[in-house]
């Protein structure tokens, strides 16, 4: 059995991502303690790390805990997957822009592989440190990926990303915003057009920020992403030949699921598994397409793609433990 | 006391109807009996309800009934609210293409006033036969209208609005969509660029359907509909320059509030309210623009709406019994 | 209009009594702001509070605050609605036992009224100062009260109340137990037979601690307590006879309405109104009985019922405002 | 692989049978098609069954099906699992009191056993005909069971089962019911002192009808069943002495979890597992005793048990495919 580390299991994220190793059937999970004040740093020396005989160390820590501890681990020939946002982007400038915060770490910015595998496989497999995506940006990514290398997308009418989110999304820390009663019956919109996941959707997709437009919204539900995607497309297409493009892309790929009958995903369909469900809708008299992709934020969204970041880096088969 | 009868009162917006009918000072609301059968139909006579000293009918009844129902009520003088989507549209040509079924009377197709106040308030006054709006095209005329106006909107770019609405607006009759545990911990899409809400918007809004991309979808909530709306301005305009056009044209609307301020509106602030409540967020620079409008299906989307054409039609003040 | 102060308007309650209290015909309501840190309690010095003219204050505050707060107020003769648990027990062994708190002013203690209106009416109108009763205790005396008093209940047998309440019931602070993630689809039961609020079913009711078996558990709702009472009566009776002697007490009591059909009352027919709704089934031969109540806990178990109580003490109609 | 059928694989209980069924190392579900209508029953006939190689068959149908297929596959040599309430009374004059119909076959009452492993074990693991027992009485007996063997409860004070369950449990099937706005922000109680599955307690726990005080309840969640249970103890013993007389019990028993340290069991803890899970309090003194239990009504209520149930037909480890 493979020791990884996992540093920060008492979020919602990961203790998803403990839940799920501990199914694993060739990886042992060891949960490190990390405390703020400094005391029990010592954990994450590079000799502790090398005692523990962990390959892969996942950080479910805030970005800028994650920023402080992965240089350690890295130091101690660990392989680090790190599910903040601290190493998402690629520069410092654009980290300051979305994060409001400075980075020390501009080398490691340059480093880190994007951990969609589905995009990015070969960087992953080979990389040291993986900034494992946001929970948008991989239904986004996933969604208008395979429609951009095709040029199917008329970039200069925009796109719009409507997207909900369940409140495990918004972290375990109790909040006015996480409260029972300000959620139920409710509904609300945040962070419009200035939402820190936007840049990780730029950055892969290659659309500029004039583009995109993107709405966040909390949804009174646990768990689950599901986001409703508008565009032009660059030359009359039915659904059909919008599914066709998905399907050539991801032929072989395990954790994306294309409906071709109109059917559209729901949260429900995809809650506790690592996939993401997209569904089809065009008008190729208008061009205007809309595509809905849902997933687990918690697990392809969160926990369930690092374990897959962690099978490749392994090199054992990337759905292991996650079917 | 006017009185004023209710066909329908079993349903969700029908008893809510009711419930708003009690508390108006100036109304009494009569509750008429309908069963499909046809043996009580001579309730509807236009002996019965002139004997019944009715000023107005609302028909809060499936569109096929209120085809047949409120002739007999024009007949005897009596004023009719028909709150399902019976004489929305203008034509045969358009009724049959939404809701595929004929329509035996392009006379009171023709004849019939959008109930949308804010809109069209001096033909309600006077009209005899009132279609009142969908709950899914009050909030997105609301939004969009007085934008058009100013021609603010890049019409050619397209215009989308995503809509999440509450249960009740799926109607009281019990189905596999509407069991609390399909919809609980879910979200799902529906009628997906085909919704029969979208020509509402279109007549009022007079964008052609090539440039309104618009999809519904069931949120676990009882009420509420919260729609986002994103379009590219004509010109470049901040959030200050969307606001003070709305500010001009709601000027004295009582139910239209708008945020100024960067807020977003929610379910939860609009509850059991006739008020539409719109948040706007603007990056001039891209001419990114969104809005967006919160309702409560079952008040301004419905009922409310219903009673404030009501007070235009009695020559009532608008708010009576709505604030 | 009479003019009266609320300070705790933010906290659940005190937003709920704002609300009400906006719309009742006769009474202005007076935001008053406190800070934990004294630096604004001169705000309710004895001048302050009678230059403002009011004639009653309500403390929508934590116990230890009202414990502060209400002296100065009654010195400057103005009567006082308390909605926490400040002054509801009669002892300090009592306040100290439950509240794990010592209690400085054991003369107030004894002066408070008890503000069940239903049960201690002419002491309310008469008193200086009035304890709210707790949400849970108000549908549980209201329940027990009329069976204790005609001795239908054989209290050697034990009676148990099993109570479920909203999240509102539990506080706006964010803590661990209210976030939605914890609660959605969830339910889960604290306190058992230790919750504070035992001891206000005591004194009300005349049970022994002994006789009585109290849990309480958190619904994944808004607002809405739902209470199931059991007990053995002490003799052979139907629910007819059970009906009957609330019917007898509750004649003329606008707030208590009475289930005699077998129905069982719930949630949503008592969220936003001051009722509680009773229902009952028994079985004669075995003399089991099942009582269930339904209250608002905002409303009869905190806004409305101090609001109730406001109209004793003014000389105002019990039900203004409420209705 | 083992072989085995599956009928009423639509509804709730039968769908979660299949998935766990799925993942069963040793087992290979058979999905039979089931028509009321009769057109296909031939499916079940003797010779069919044979053909299928089926050595279990789960009836996952409504109780008046259930008595009409069971025989033919008895006939067949094939072992029925019948998850319904057809099977689980043992006289036709109980069943015809509590379900309200004839039972044409007073022998296979007589025959069945009642599938509650941790209490009839020997008999399941030799019986053909095996009454999976209900949702509620599984949480009520696994609470009450050791205590009654201990003389530990006092019965002539009687014992009250409070349950609340998920809406799962009122079946697939759109009613009024179990619509969603009926639903959401509400808690309602049904059958109360009179729902079927009473008589499974006291077949089982060997109370009295006149001993027991049931009532269940409504809740807004998806899965699950929580039920307080209040009595009196014969004599004075505190949370360890409970605890102690369950951990002797349920030694060696997977399913059944005891807290020994006064929390207490939520829906949560047990949702998509087959376990029971046990919370306590208890007053010495005054020998008041609360027992709280959870489980999920679709998997140790149903489905889950159904399979501990085959698997001890099977004489396969009895927590195989339910870890």
């Amino acid at each position: 059995m493979t020791r990884v580390g996992v540093i920060g299991h008492t979020g919602y994220s990961g203790a998803e991502l403990v839940k799920i190793l501990r199914h694993h059937p060739n990886v042992t999970p060891v949960l490190l303690d990390y405390r703020a004040d400094g005391m029990e740093r010592f954990q994450y020396s590079p000799q502790v790390l090398r005692e523990e005989g962990l390959r892969v160390l996942f950080l479910a820590t805030a970005a800028e805990v994650s920023i402080e501890l992965a240089p350690a681990a890295l130091d101690a020939g660990v392989r680090v997957i790190d599910l903040s946002g601290a190493f998402r982007l690629r520069t410092v400038e654009n980290y300051e822009r979305w994060y409001g915060a400075e980075h020390p770490r501009p080398d490691l910015l340059a480093e880190a592989a994007y951990g969609l595998p589905e995009f990015c496989r070969a960087r992953i497999a080979a990389a040291r440190l993986i900034a494992n995506p946001g929970c948008y940006p991989t239904a986004a990514n996933l969604a208008l990926g395979p429609l951009l290398e095709e040029g199917l997308i008329d970039r200069a009418a925009g796109v719009v990303c409507d997207a909900k989110s369940g409140v495990s999304g918004a972290g375990k820390k109790p909040t006015a915003q996480t409260h029972f009663c300000e959620v139920t019956e409710n509904l609300s919109a945040y962070a419009v057009l200035q939402h820190r996941h936007v840049p990780e959707v730029l950055l892969t997709s290659g659309l500029e920020e004039s583009e995109f437009s993107f709405t966040a919204q909390l949804l009174p539900v646990h768990r689950g992403i599901l986001e409703t995607i508008y565009f032009r497309a660059s030359r009359a297409v039915d659904r059909d030949g919008i599914a066709a493009v998905y399907r050539r892309r991801y032929q072989g790929e395990a954790f994306v699921r294309v409906y071709e009958d109109g059917r559209m995903p729901d949260l429900q369909g995809v809650a506790h598994t690592n996939y993401c469900d997209l569904g089809i809708q065009a008008d190729p008299a208008s061009r205007r397409v809309v595509v809905v992709a849902a997933i687990d934020n918690l697990v392809k969204g969160a926990a369930g793609q690092a374990i897959q970041n962690m099978n490749l880096v392994l090199g054992r088969p990337e759905t292991e433990g996650l079917l």
